[in-house]
C-alpha cells in the first residue's frame, strides 16, 4: 500500500461550469483543511459536502469558491481517504485550486494512478480497472455497456470460474497421485485432466469467438466507402449521418485526433472510416497497389462500394472489386435516376455472392435497403449485444488465445504419454495467464504500462 | 420562483476521469431516486453523498455506476433542491446518464440556467452571476481574482452604497420640500443635492477609471510584434513563452479558436497576439494602410516593434514608426551581436518618447530589459491588482457611463435654474442605472439574454 497523499484534476479540461480536484491518500483531509476556510474538514462526518473558501495559508488569498465532498477509507474508489474539491470549470480556476492543493506537499497523482490504487488496495481488480478506461473512453452505447459489465466484474467472474477448475484439477490429480486408492489411478487421473482441459478449452474458445464482435461493438463497424470520383460517396456519408441519430462525434483533444463519425444504423453502430480517409479513396483507383489506400481498406470492416448506374463498368470498377475480395462488402449502384449504362449481368457476375443495393441518394431512394443489407452483414455472426460477456480488450484476447495454446500442450502432452507432472506444468502455466488478465499474476512493470494510459486524474 | 426540475452536464465535455450531471428543482431528488439503485435518496441527509448504480427503470438495465450528492434548499447553488450525479467522465457515459435523468419528465436546463436561478431566488445578484461566467473564462490569474471579487460581492457592495447615496439624498430633498422648516430650503435642498451627487460623480469616476486596466487584467495586456521580415519577431516570442510561465494556453473548443499564448511577464498577464495575426505582420510593411494589419495593431494594448541592429533604417521602418503613433510602443534593436549599421541617432529622433532596448535574443541578451520596460508601461498607471476592486465588464462600463451622464444632467440642470422634480428625475434614473448592474431594475428579456451567454450547466 502506497502511503503518500496524491491529486489531480478530474473532469476534462476546457470551459464547463464545474471542474474536480481530487485528492486520495492518508493526508487527503488534513491537506485539503489546511487551505480550507469553512467547517473543520477533519471532524466532519464521511461521506459528506462542504461549502467554504479556499485560502492560500501563505498569502491569506482567496483563491475560489468552493463545495468540498470527504470521503473516508475504505468505502471510496480508491479505499484510501479521498477528498473532491468542486471548483469553478474554468482553466485558470481549476489550475489554481491544484497549484495550491500541491503546494501543501501533496504528490501530482501520475496518469490513472488513482484507478491503480484501487487495484492495488484490492477493491477492483485488472480487468475491472482496464473497463474503467474503456468505459470513459467508449465511443457508442454497446462499447460503453461492454465496458460497463467488464467493470461490473462479469468477466472476472468468468475467469474466476475457469482457474477455480484448474485449480480443483490439479488439486484432484495432486490427491491422485499421493493417495493412490486404486489400481487404474494414471488411467483415472488422465481421464479427468483430459476431462476438464477440455471443458476449459471449450469456454476459454466460446469467450475468444466473441472478440471479433467485441471490437466492432467497442470500436463500432469500421465502414469504408470507395468508388470512383463522383459516384456519390460523400453524399452517402452525409446520407448516413443526417439518418440516423450521430451517437457521438469525437471532440478534437490536445493531440488533435482526426474526427470520425459514429452513426446508429438500426442498433449497429457503424464508425465510418474518417473523412481524411475517405478522401484519400477518392484516388482510390489510381492508388491501387499503394500502400496506404490497401491500409485503408484492411482497417474496414464493411467496405460499402459504389458504382455509377449511368456509366458503364470500367476497368477501375474491377480493379477496385479485385482489390476487397475476401472482405465484407455491399455493392451499392447509385444514380438509379440516371439513364442506365450499367451492365447489371456482369456487375452480378463479379459480384458474386456480395449483396447489391440499388440506390439514387440525392433523391432519398434505396437508403433503407442498404441498411437492411448493412444490419444483415452485422447481426450475420448472431451478435446478441443484450446479456452476453464480450472480451474486447486486446490484452485479455492475447492471454486467452496463450491460455488455449497451453491447454493444447497439456492435451497433447497426454496424448503423446508425458508423464502427468510434465502436464501438469501447462495447465498451471494456463491458469497463470488467466490471471494475468485479473491481475492475479502480474508484474510491477506490467501495471505501470497499463495504468500509464489512463487519462491523469483517474 | 420557477417551478420545474432542469438538468445538464456541468463539467466540460471529453474524456476526464469524472463527469457530473446536475439536477435542480423541487423534484430534483425523487427523480433521481428512480434511477437510483443504493440508498433511497429521498430519505438520507442533506449534503452527504451515495454510492450506488443508475438503472433504467423501463429496461432494469444498468447505465452507469455512480457517485450521488443530495443537497437539500436553501443552501445550495439555486437555493432549490440540487443533485449532482458524478459519473465517468466519457463522452457516452455522461450522455447516456443525462438521457436517462431527462427521460424521467426532467428538463434539459437552457444555458446559463442554474446561475440564473441563483439569481432569481436571491441568492447572489446580476454583477455576481456575471463573475461567475467571468471566473470560468479567465483566461489569467489577475483575471480570475476580478471575477472572484466580483462574485465575492465588492463591485455589488459598491453599487449598494452610491445607490444608497442617492436614496437617502432623494429622501432628504422629498422631506425638504413636504415639511419647509425654514425659509432658505430651496437654497439648502439644491445644496445638498448638488453636493450628494458630486460625491457619487466622483465615485462612479473613479470606479469608470479601472476599466481600461481591468479589461488589462481581465483579458491580459494585448502585445503585438511587428517589424519587417527576419528581424526576430518568432524569436522573441518563443523567448517570452519559454523564460516565463506560461499561463494557460486555450484548449481548442468546438469553435477552433486561434491558439493565443499567454505568458507572466513580472506580474503582467501579457496575451501575446495570436500567431495568425503575427503571420500577417510579416507582410505589414507592404500592407500598412490595408484594413487587417490595422485592425492588428488597433486590437493591440502595446506594440513591440522590432529593428534589425545589423540593418539601416529603411523606409518601411519608419512606415511601421507612422503606423504606430499615438500606441504605447517599445522600440526593440535586435541582432546587436551583429556589426552595427543601424544609426541609432536617427532612431532616437523617430523613436521621440518611446523606450528603446537593446536585444540579441538568439544569444538571450537583452531580454531582461525588455520585460522592465513592459512591467514599466503595465504599471505606469498605477494598476495594483492588489486589493482594488475593477470594473472590467462592458455591460457595467455602459452602465456606469450613463450613470455619469444622468447625473451630469442633473447637476446641469440645477445650475440652470430647472425646478428640483426635474432633476430628481435624472437622479432617480441613475439611481435605476446602477441597479441594473446588480440586476434590481432590469427587464426579462435582459435577463433571457444574459444568461444564455452562459455555458450549458452552469
Amino acid at each position: 500500500m502506497e502511503t503518500d497523499t496524491i491529486s489531480a484534476i478530474s473532469t476534462p479540461l476546457g470551459e464547463g461550469a464545474i471542474a474536480i480536484v481530487r485528492l486520495s491518500g492518508p493526508e487527503a483531509v488534513e491537506k485539503t483543511n489546511r487551505i480550507f476556510q469553512g467547517k473543520h474538514l477533519e471532524e466532519v462526518a464521511s461521506h459528506t459536502i462542504h461549502y467554504g473558501k479556499l485560502v492560500d495559508p501563505e498569502t491569506n488569498e482567496l483563491v475560489e469558491e468552493v463545495m468540498v465532498s470527504v470521503m473516508r477509507a475504505p468505502k471510496t474508489f480508491t479505499r484510501e481517504d479521498v477528498v473532491e474539491i468542486n471548483c469553478h470549470g474554468g482553466l485558470v480556476s481549476v489550475n489554481r485550486v491544484l497549484e495550491l492543493v500541491l503546494a501543501q506537499n501533496v504528490r501530482l497523482a501520475e496518469p490513472g494512478e488513482f484507478t491503480k490504487r484501487a487495484f492495488l488496495n484490492g477493491r477492483i481488480d485488472l480487468s475491472q480497472a482496464e473497463a474503467v478506461m474503456d468505459l470513459i473512453r467508449a465511443k457508442t452505447d454497446r462499447a460503453m455497456s461492454i465496458a460497463l459489465k467488464q467493470m461490473d466484474g462479469r468477466l472476472s467472474k468468468l475467469i474466476h470460474n475457469l482457474r477455480q477448475q484448474l485449480l480443483e484439477t490439479l488439486a484432484q490429480v495432486e490427491v491422485n497421485i499421493d493417495y493412490p486408492e486404486y489400481d487404474d489411478v494414471e488411467e483415472m487421473t488422465n481421464e479427468l485432466m483430459i476431462h476438464n482441459t477440455k471443458t476449459v478449452h471449450q469456454e476459454i474458445e466460446r469467450i475468444l469467438q466473441t472478440a471479433k464482435q467485441g471490437k466492432i461493438l467497442r470500436e463500432g463497424l469500421a465502414t469504408a466507402i470507395v468508388g470512383r470520383p463522383n459516384v456519390g460517396k460523400s453524399s452517402l456519408m452525409n446520407a448516413l449521418v443526417q439518418e440516423n441519430k450521430a451517437i457521438v462525434t469525437e471532440i478534437p483533444g490536445t493531440t488533435r485526433d482526426v474526427i470520425e463519425e459514429y452513426v446508429n444504423v438500426r442498433g449497429v453502430p457503424l464508425r465510418l472510416i474518417d473523412t481524411a480517409g475517405i478522401r484519400e479513396t477518392e484516388d482510390l483507383v489510381e492508388q491501387i497497389g499503394v500502400e496506404r489506400s490497401r491500409q485503408v481498406l484492411q482497417e474496414a470492416d464493411v467496405i460499402l462500394l459504389m458504382l455509377n448506374y449511368g456509366d458503364e463498368l470500367t476497368e477501375e470498377d474491377e480493379k477496385l472489386f479485385a482489390a476487397v475480395q475476401g472482405m465484407d462488402v455491399i455493392v451499392i449502384v447509385n444514380k438509379t435516376d440516371l439513364p442506365p449504362r450499367l451492365n447489371m449481368d456482369r456487375l452480378r457476375q463479379i459480384a458474386g455472392e456480395h449483396p447489391i443495393v440499388q440506390t439514387a441518394i440525392t433523391q432519398e431512394q434505396g437508403i433503407n435497403q442498404l441498411e437492411t443489407a448493412i444490419s444483415d452483414i452485422f447481426f450475420e455472426g448472431d451478435i446478441d449485444a443484450g446479456d452476453m460477456t464480450y472480451v474486447s480488450n486486446v490484452r485479455h484476447v492475447q492471454l486467452l488465445k496463450q491460455a488455449k495454446q497451453a491447454l493444447e500442450d497439456a492435451t497433447n502432452g497426454m496424448e503423446a504419454g508425458m508423464p502427468i507432472d510434465i502436464v501438469q506444468i501447462d495447465v498451471t502455466r494456463t491458469w497463470e495467464l488467466l490471471g494475468e488478465i485479473i491481475g492475479d499474476t502480474v508484474s510491477d512493470s506490467l501495471l505501470d504500462q497499463l495504468f500509464s494510459q489512463f487519462c491523469l486524474g483517474k
